[in-house]
């Protein structure tokens, strides 16, 4: 018998399947290469040090790390993050989170109401969107100006909900370390007017850092939680740094609204798993070996950034133009005017290399002309092969 | 400086702590017997089998085990969680959770809009309530009859929205097996009756089923869901069965509903961790290794059970009333007229016992005279200290 009672939320409406997600399905147990996802190279996930964590832990201690725990985190986890952040916190402003995307769903929920706007970069990163629209907010892009960097005249406008008289934005989202999608470091000079605007402003800044140690040049500047605690929510994440698949972050929230968080956290899913919480602490326990770590994971990202680099400069025709990120794991390429990112993906994909449009990262009118390469996981032959295939196509889109 | 510009969401007004949360706090670290909280013994943890799991996938197929994955979850436990289920049920109707506290939050997300009224039994469970109330719904409990049975005409008036000709309630949660916190099984009769009323209504069920393996005498009926597959969402959990620090549920739900939900959760935490999916799976795949200590599981908790009962009737003075639960890890203890649950607290907490107020478990106006008692974690001389002590505080309370 059929039953017609299902009746969705009025929120559903905003909420489609992340692109990204879905670009996942369509590549998997194909042989495409892969310039698409932002996956961590498996080569850095520390797995025999896991391996050694989890038997030590299990067989040492493994009823407290099975047994329900507390909301807030484990407790040397939240001691140790703290420690290693770049400013003085407090660990009782640390909440350890399921991956840093449930920190933007709870913050979306604690500060936003329905209708209310939020203020994001352009282009900014897709989780976002998602977890911000599922609660019916609406993601405005802020300008950039020639150099990226965001207008901090339209940053301005939009915060206190100019032209047309709307209530004021209730953040801005942003990205200041190897920004997904553009690759892009916030320099420190702007990092301080950013901050002055949105305390004058009373705009609390959500930043997101989850590349914050995938640096190659030199560490980034300070973030801005560091400049502006009170007004600033940082969120962490170990899923570049150790491995995405034990689903770990963190936020670091001021007293204002950390409870709030807690609470919500507690409906959302109780608690971050206890047993992941104290692997992840385990191996960043043993500083000498996650710091070099670290440096050979550096070194890596970089040497996979300097070959695609080389692989567009050799491939790529005239009109297409990228950034040199200083971190991170992207490299934003714009094409010549002619040429749709969109309508490039299924030749690509054709050709066997997979990328993402321009399109799936901005809350407004989507940019047609550009793309978001990923040097992060594929093979060095991949990288050569995938860029040259992916030139072809753009070739054949001038034409 | 101070910054003033934090506001919080309109929902955070109904967002509170949680009582057992917060009486997980007040008990850490003190010698405090704990019959509040619904911890499953770690007697029952597979603390070997998941070290051996554990060793053997990082280091077999650490990569994979790593890596971000799909929002539905890992394929052969979604295969092997609906091959386990008493009615026949297609894997992709499965998706996996962070705990299934989670598909209560994506349950409500999905189905409600802020202000909209969700049918709940009288007593239910406070992380339904407050999952329900993080989105602004308005839980409202059905009545009851004299053995506890859902009282089928108040369901249809709330359902309908009579008698204020409010909009139709959104959906009923409950659950059929070893009720949180009252103990009950629903009769198969019940359950028959229920379901012909919420086909009859169009009223969307949402059965919630983490017990149903810890049965004493027989198994339970079958599910709501097998009698009402198109109509009911089903949750199930490895939280009482193999680690609740896995953070490892699941729910089966309609087509309808489905992609909705996937969608949700992709906002949410992206995917459940792989990595406790895989450790699961592999413990769940040696059948009989899991259905012996499923069968082993079964006769401690029942010991428990019987140990706590003899302590009751041995220990309480006439007036206090309790049940005999056939399965899971609760005894509901009703209270002589004059004896308040909330003011008992303090002196049974003073005595070294904790337990758990009916005052938490509703929607509406709280039952003052009965409290929830587990006998899931303690030790049987605590069972036997802690009952004693409680009805000294009973009879202090009386005089």
């Amino acid at each position: 018998m059929a039953f017609a009672g299902w009746k969705l939320a009025a929120c559903m409406g905003e909420v489609t399947p992340m692109a990204i997600q879905e670009m996942l399905r369509l590549t998997q147990g194909r042989p495409i290469i892969n310039l698409a996802g932002g996956l961590p190279s498996p080569r850095t996930f520390p797995v025999e040090a896991l391996a050694e964590a989890s038997t030590s832990i299990l067989l040492g201690d493994g009823v407290a790390a099975l047994q329900y725990s507390s909301s807030e985190g484990y407790a040397p986890l939240r001691r140790l993050v703290a420690s290693r952040l770049p400013w003085p916190v407090d660990p009782d402003q640390v909440l350890i989170t399921t991956g840093s995307q449930q920190g933007l769903d709870l913050l979306g929920r604690a500060l936003v109401d329905p209708g209310d706007r939020v203020l994001v970069e352009t282009p900014t990163y897709p989780g976002a969107l998602q977890a911000f629209r599922a609660i019916r907010a609406r993601p405005c892009g802020v300008a950039a100006d020639a150099d990226g960097a965001l207008d901090l005249n339209d940053l301005r406008r939009q915060a206190v909900g100019e032209p047309q008289a709307q209530a004021p934005a209730r953040f801005l989202y942003c990205m200041p370390n190897f920004q997904n999608p553009s690759g892009r470091l916030m320099p420190a000079r702007e990092r301080a007017n950013l901050c002055a605007a949105a305390a004058e402003l009373e705009l609390p800044i959500i930043e997101d850092d989850p590349y914050a140690e995938l640096w190659f040049g030199e560490a980034p500047p300070k973030p801005l939680a560091a400049l502006n605690p009170e007004g600033c929510v940082y969120l962490g994440s170990f899923s570049k740094v150790m491995a995405p698949g034990l689903r770990l972050g963190y936020l670091v929230a001021p007293p204002a609204i950390y409870a709030s968080l807690v609470h919500l956290k507690q409906g959302a899913d109780l608690h971050t798993p206890i047993f992941n919480q104290r692997l992840v602490h385990a191996v960043l326990a043993r500083a000498d070996y996650f710091n070099e770590k670290l440096r050979a994971d550096r070194a890596f990202y970089r040497r996979q950034r300097d070959l695609m680099l080389a692989a567009l400069r050799r491939e790529m025709p005239a009109g297409v133009h990228w950034n040199v990120p200083d971190g991170g794991m992207f490299i934003w390429v714009r094409l010549p005017a002619g040429v749709d990112a969109d309508a490039l993906l299924p030749q690509a994909l054709a050709g066997g290399v997979a990328f993402l449009p321009a399109s799936g990262f901005h809350a407004g009118t989507a940019e047609r002309h550009a793309l978001r390469l990923s040097y992060a996981t594929a093979e060095p032959a991949e990288i050569e092969a995938g860029i040259a295939t992916l030139a072809r196509a753009v070739r054949a889109g001038q034409a």
